[in-house]
C-alpha cells in the first residue's frame, strides 16, 4: 500500500533535527515536523487574511503546498547551509520529491505544487515562502528568550520579509516580533 | 499584534510530549507539533482521494480542521487517559480553543471548524478524527518496531477505524498497517 | 497486590516532566519526582529547626505530607498555570489521591494528611507549602544561573513566602536566594 | 546561609543519572533523587504496615533515612559497580556526609541517621535498604516492561529482599514483582 | 588563528548525531565525534596487532587516518543512505575536506591521508575502513543489546569485513561480535 | 576473544557524560567519547607542528596517548572535582588502566603509554595533557556561546595553559580563544 509508505517515511521529519539550531548548540531542538507545522498553521491565517483583503489567492493550494514544501526532507535529511555550500540540495529534494509523489495517486499534481513553492511560480507558493522564514524567526526568537544565545546570523532572513511582496500586509506582525526581540535583549 | 500571539502560542505544541507514549516509558516521545503535522498530511491526501471517488468533500475545510484540531492543547496540554477521568478535557479545550481563536479576525468560523472534528458535525470533521487515529497507530507501530513494548493499549483504535465510514475507502490502508504489525512481532 | 500498583503508578512521576519549566523552554526539565525529593528534603530540615525553636510540630506528619503532596499527579499530570484556567485542578487532584489511597490500608489517614497541604488544615500541611514554592524558586534560580531566562514568572511565588507564618523563621534562607539571584544577573 | 547551601547541593541529585541504567544503554534515565523519591514513598508506607502489624518502628527515623541516604551522591555521583571495584565509596560517601550535615544544626543527629542505613544499625536503616532495593528493581521491571533488556545483572538484589528480615511481612509485594515481570517476557 | 578555526568546528561532530540511527528511532544516539573516537581506538589496537604479525604498516599515518575521516561532516553532516541516492557525498566531502584543511599549516598531506581513507589508497587507509565499518557493527550490536531491534540492515556490512583483506587477521573479532548477536536473540 | 570485550568497554564512554558540565546545568552534554576525540584531534594538529619546528616528538606516541588517556573512565567513570575530594581516582584508573590493558596483547606497553600521560613523563604525555585542558576550554567557550553560564570555573585551566612548556608555541591558539570568549561576552 503506497500511501501507508508514504506517511512511514513522512514520520522521519518527526526525527530528525533541524540541524541550523544543533550546529549553534541547541541540544535538543525542534524537529523538521514541528517547523513544517507551524508553517502551515501560519499559512493557514495569511491565507485567510489574503483573501478577506480581496486577494485572489487559492487556500487549499496554499495549505497543500506547507504541508509538502519539506517532505523531501524525510529523505535527504535537514541539509544545513555549511553543507550547501558543497551539495546540490536543491537537485536532490527535487528528485526526492519526485520518487515520494510517485506513492500516491497523483504525482504529477502534487510535485506541481512542490515546485511552487520551490520556484515560487504562484503567489501561494510565494506565501508559503514567508510563512516558512517567518516562523524560523519566531523560533530564534523563543529559543533566544530561553536564554541561547549565537543565533544572529539566523535574523538575516529578515531583510528577505521586509522586500517580499506581503510584507506590507504583515508588516505588524513581522515588526512585533521584531519588537518583542529588542525587549528582551 | 494578535496573530503573533497566537503563533508564540502554537510555539508550546512543539515543546509538549504526547503524554501517551511517555507514560508508557518512551523517554523523548513526539511533540503534539509532531501528531498535528502528520495528522494533517494525512488529512490531505485521503480527503483528496475521496474527493477523487466523487465524494463532495472541501478539502481546504478538512485540512484547515487538521491544523486546528489539536491547537487547545498549547495551552491545555496533552491531559492522558489517566487524567481525563478526573477532569473534562473536552470542556476545558472547548474554552480554550474559543478564546486563542479570538486572536483571529474570524473567530467564529474557526472555532465552527474546531467544533466539526470535536462534534463529528461534518464529514471533514469526522475524516480528521479517523487520520489522527491512524497516525496515532502508525506512530504505535514504528515505536514498536524500534523495540518499545507495552503500547498494546493504544491498539484498541483499531475497532474505531474499523467501525469508521470511511474504513471501506482505505481499507488497504488500515489492514496494510496491521500486517506490517504482525510480521514486526 | 495494591502496594505494589500504587508504587508502579508513582513511576510517573519519574516520567512526567513539570511543565511550567517545559512550556518556558527548558528543554529536558526536572521530573516531578525530582521536585517532591527536594520538597520532602526541605521539609525535614525545616520541620527540625522549627521543632529545635519549640514550635509543637510533628515532624513525621510533615515528611508524610511531603512525600505524598504531589502523588495525585502520577494520574493527572503536572497540568500547568495555563490549563488550570479550563480545568479544575484541585477537584480533579483531590478525586484522583482518594482513588490512590484505597490501595492501601489505611486511605482514610492518607488522605486526610493529602488535604492538610491542599487546604492548609496543619501547621505540617502548610510547612509543606511553604517548602514546594521554596524549592520551586530554588530551582528556578538554578535554571537561571545555567543560562535559561523568561522565568520572572516563578519569582512572583516571592510574595508567597514572605507573607508566610514561617518567614520570620526562615528569613534568611528566603532573602539568601534572594541575594544569590542578585549577583547571578 | 548553610541550609541553603545543602538544599543547592541536593539540586545535583536531580541532574546525576543512575549510571547502571546509563551504563546499560537506557539513554535518558531516572535521576538519583528520582529514585530517592520512589524510596521515601515505599518506606513510608512500609513502616507504616509494619507499625499496624505490632512493629516498634520510628517511622519519622525512617522517613528521614529514606531522604539522607543518598545526599552524599550529591558530591560523590552515583560511583556504578565497574569503578566500585576501584573505588573506596563507602568511605568516601561517609567523609562527604558527614561535611554535607555540618551544614545543618545539628550534624551529629543526621550523620547518625546516616550511619543506621549504611551500616544496618537500626530497625529503620534496614528498612530502608530493603526499599532501595526494591524500589530498583521496580524500575528495573518498568524498563524492560518499555523494551529495555540487558537488565538481568538487578535482578540478582532479589536474592537480598528474599534473605531480608522484612521479607515475610512483604512477601506479597516481592514476588508480585516477580510475577509481572514473568508475565512480561 | 585558523587551528582555532578547525578545532571549533570539529566541534559540530559532537553535536551532530549519526543519522543512521536516528532515522530507525534511536531517539538519542550517539554522535560523529563518539563513533570515530572508537574508529580510532580499534585502529589503534588493530594496527599494532598486524604490525607485530610483520605486516609493513605505519601506526602513525593509521591513526591520522582514523582521526581525519569523518572531518569533513563537520560541515557537510552525516548524510544517510536515504539521501546519498540523490546527493553526490563523496564529491561533497572531498570538497569540505580540502576546504579545511587549508586552515593547516600542510594542507596537502592532510588530504592526502583523508583520500588515502576515502579511495582505499593505502594500507592503512584500508584498515581504517575495517575498524569503521566493524565500529558500526559494534554499536548496533549494543544497541540491539539495549532493546533496540529494526537494525538488521546495518549487518549488510559484516559481508564487507569478510571479504576484506583484514579478515582473517580478525577473524575471531569479527565473528566473536556475530556470536555474541546470536546469543543476545 | 579480548579485544571485542575492551572495544565493548570502550562504549562506555559514548554513554557516560562529562559530568563537570552536568553539575552546571547543561542537560545533555558531550560523552568523554565526543572530548577524547577532540583532543586526539588537537594532539595530532599540535605534535606536527612541533615537529615541523625542530622537536623531536613522537607523534605516534602522543596520538596513542591521546585515545588512551580517558579509557580507564569506561570503568570509573568521569568522577568530578566535587568527588575527588573524597576519593583517590588517580589510584583507581590506574588499576583500572592496568586491568583493561591485560586484554591486548601488550599491556605493559600501553600501560606505559597511560602513565606518561598521567605523570607527565614524556614529552608526548605532556602534550595530552595541555591538548586536553585546551580542548575543555574549547567546549567551555562552546557552551558560552550557545547561552549557558556558571562556567567561569573552567576556566581556571586556563593558568595551567600558560604555565606550559608548550605555551610559547601555541600562544596564538590559547590567547585566540580567550580573546573570542571576551567578544562573546
Amino acid at each position: 500500500m503506497s500511501l501507508l509508505d508514504l506517511f512511514l517515511e513522512a514520520g522521519n521529519l518527526k526525527r530528525l533535527p533541524r540541524t541550523g539550531w544543533l550546529l549553534r548548540g541547541v541540544s535538543n531542538p525542534e524537529s523538521i515536523a514541528d517547523h513544517s507545522y507551524r508553517v502551515a498553521l501560519i499559512t493557514l491565517f495569511l491565507a485567510d487574511e489574503l483573501k478577506a483583503k480581496g486577494f485572489e489567492i487559492d487556500v487549499e493550494r496554499a495549505l497543500k503546498i506547507a504541508l509538502l514544501h519539506d517532505l523531501a526532507e524525510a529523505r535527504v535529511t535537514d541539509i544545513p547551509l555549511t553543507a550547501q555550500y558543497y551539495l546540490d540540495k536543491g537537485k536532490a529534494e527535487k528528485k526526492a520529491a519526485m520518487e515520494l509523489f510517485i506513492k500516491t495517486s497523483n504525482p504529477r499534481e502534487y510535485f506541481r505544487l512542490w515546485r511552487e513553492y520551490e520556484e515560487g511560480l504562484s503567489l501561494e507558493g510565494r506565501l508559503v515562502k514567508f510563512a516558512d522564514k517567518l516562523e524560523m524567526l519566531i523560533q530564534a526568537y523563543e529559543y533566544e528568550r530561553t536564554g541561547f544565545s549565537n543565533l544572529d546570523e539566523f535574523w538575516g532572513a529578515l531583510e528577505k520579509l521586509r522586500e517580499s511582496e506581503f510584507y506590507e500586509h504583515f508588516r505588524d506582525l513581522v515588526e512585533g516580533l521584531v519588537a518583542l526581540r529588542k525587549q528582551n535583549r
